[in-house]
């Protein structure tokens, strides 16, 4: 017999595979025997404390809906970017969030996000265990910065990586053309984690060797060496093409940007990427035709290329969180373990929330090359596996069709 | 009988179609009853001068390889910039073409590009027709631009619109998440004609009113009332998103960027675009989130998002070029013309170079709005049909099949 709801939520920055998860866990609550009607909170935890929810029986009423729906681009509930403060300084945050699940019968919480959601669930946890709540607190992962531990990989990340690794090949096949002698930079997200960036290797076949050089924010960046590597490269090559993060750090750790104290013409200090810093460098220095392309929020929201292992997985983490909610699984986040890369295989768990919040993990530094400028085969052959297949996007008029966001506009 | 043989190069800057076009002619000349071999030189027009061709019967030898050439970005037999002098004042360099033409026993050249290669094409004719050449001279187009004269519409656009307007959904999901209140700014290529940015506005739907506001080169732009337009967007809108060309000038014409006179750290003197530009307007003027995205040289490269129209449309006007040059056509460049938008039909034929070369089709000033922030529906409904139907691509490792171009590199 059905006895009790549920409530979910999305938080942190988009990716491809978020609405996947929620997807998954829609679908797992219609299988499900214990939880009846599945809540939206709209705007992350926000949407409890604005008594914003969402009918996702209304909304996502069919299997049509339900598949549009995972492969819609960012949060379809909307996102927040909002730190619960310490229940033991003020607790009044708490005591109603509480009251709304008693006065909705939510008896699970399901929040789909990144870092810094993974520390709402942290707190909700503990709040719970405090009062002695019986309700399940869950966080299901995703972020394209592949930075969550304990998890092997992260939703989001591989159709990001997809992403990064075709736009490498086809700006690759767009520089080629030109037989003069150039460098093309080409900036990638990840502040303080180069797996994405990392992940522009993907795009080497029998005939494109680009990226040439590749700089992580793992390792110090040296403005000389660099340099040196750059002209090394145009030594055999026409047209050298760099794949950089955008967090990387000088020796001192300072990002490298180009002009925090210039003004523009409206008298406005300017700041630019990591990108344009080495265009600058390579221009002044060297003296061949140089370009920078930023890789743009495309990387997080082109659900037009996202992978199908990703978006299956995201589906798959979302339904293992009903799952284990039903089991009694509280104060912890649903995992991956990957089994094996050839055939690629992946187990389901899930691990203590506290060991997860606030917590980064970054590229192994065996996994890069030596000379900072390169990655290693082991990490090419991590990241293969998470960019296979393709997902089938229905187009109309010649654009995708996603799910409509109406619900996310203000009144009028 | 076949008697003779045939040339084609590309010129100018990178599209998604470029290569439908050379498949085009590579499929007509195969059943061709008066052309042999195909010649493909190798960098525009440079090919012919540094003699560096490439066999296409063993690159391209089958119906496979021509669907895949047709659906590669970029250049397959590479591009220059390079500007033939008037042979007034020096025939050297076209004595030596002609010299090679008849080497190689080539009765036709095609050239398929944008406007500057249509240059070189009136030069070729203009000195074929003084020395009483029976060579025949045709261009294909092709520009993402969508600028050339004598024609409905480019090869390349219309898959770069379908590209510019998908990116645009995706970056108003993007955008949509959060509730609070903000301006994207999106720039566009486009440096004088406005209608790649205008494509923007295929993204509107019956969930997604953005883009809010378009901005092309073709009308002056007015600081004040931008800020005007903006501020009475946020007073019914969360997330205004604003498409803007790269080419937008003030009243005295001069282009809207940010800081030409500011340095870097490393103290060089920093450039940077529209987009940028406005971001910094917003940021001073109006105090909320503010954000500016490029989009970058995947507009016209990102043959994943190619539009099916696009490409069938480049492929027949390869073909077209061959016809024509067979019936004695020189001189010339191959053109479609609409005959209608409900159902959309085409036809094609040819004009006179000496109309296209060096000449610009900038959008009307009917179809903007009169207020400079937008397009009118009659602008709306001549895009719409370029961007209809999807390509497939062979995806192989989770990328993208491209043909390999490994004829462009230089030897080490």
């Amino acid at each position: 017999m059905k006895q009790a709801n549920c409530m979910v939520a999305q938080s942190g920055g988009p990716t491809v595979a978020i609405n996947a998860s929620l997807a998954g866990v829609i679908s797992a609550v219609r299988k499900s025997e214990k939880y009846d009607s599945c809540y939206g909170s709209v705007n992350g935890i926000l949407g409890i404390i604005n008594e914003h929810y969402i009918n996702l029986d209304e909304l996502i009423p069919d299997e049509e809906s339900l598949n549009r729906l995972s492969v819609t681009p960012a949060m379809y509930l909307g996102s927040c970017r909002y730190k619960l403060p310490d229940y033991k300084d003020d607790d009044s945050v708490y005591v109603f969030i509480f009251n709304q699940f008693a006065k909705l019968n939510i008896k699970a919480f399901f929040y789909i996000g990144g870092n810094d959601s993974m520390d709402t669930v942290l707190k909700l946890s503990d709040y719970a265990a405090k009062i002695n709540s019986d309700i399940r607190i869950v966080g299901i992962p995703k972020t394209i910065d592949n930075d969550l531990c304990s998890i092997d990989h992260t939703p989001g990340f591989g159709s990001a990586a997809k992403y990064v690794a075709s736009s490498m090949l086809e700006i690759a096949h767009d520089t080629f053309i030109y037989a003069v002698k150039s460098v093309t930079i080409v900036e990638i997200m990840g502040r303080d984690a180069g797996w994405l960036t990392a992940a522009s290797a993907l795009a080497r076949n029998e005939y494109n060797t680009a990226p040439h050089l590749i700089y992580l924010p793992e390792t110090p960046f040296h403005k000389e060496q660099f340099l040196a590597d750059i002209r090394k490269q145009l030594e055999t090559l026409n047209n050298v093409i760099v794949a950089v993060s955008e967090g990387i750090r000088d020796e001192n750790g300072d990002y490298i940007t180009a002009s925090t104290t210039a003004k523009d013409q409206f008298g406005h200090t300017q700041l630019s990427g990591a990108g344009k810093a080495l265009e600058f460098l390579v221009k002044e220095n060297i003296g061949v035709k140089v370009r920078s392309v930023e890789i743009n929020v495309l990387q997080r929201c082109a659900s037009h290329m996202a992978s199908k292992t990703d978006l299956d997985e995201a589906f798959c983490l979302g339904e293992k969180a009903v799952e284990a909610a039903e089991n009694g699984v509280t104060a912890s986040m649903i995992t991956l373990e990957r089994i094996s890369n050839a055939p690629y295989q992946v187990t389901y768990s899930h691990a203590p929330i506290k060991d997860i919040a606030n917590e980064a993990k970054s590229v192994p530094l065996e996994w890069i090359h030596k000379d900072g400028n390169d990655i290693t085969p082991e990490l090419l052959a991590y990241l293969k596996p998470l960019i296979q297949g393709e997902v089938s996007i229905e187009y109309k008029d010649g654009l995708p069709v996603y799910m409509p966001v109406t619900h996310l506009k203000p009144a009028k």
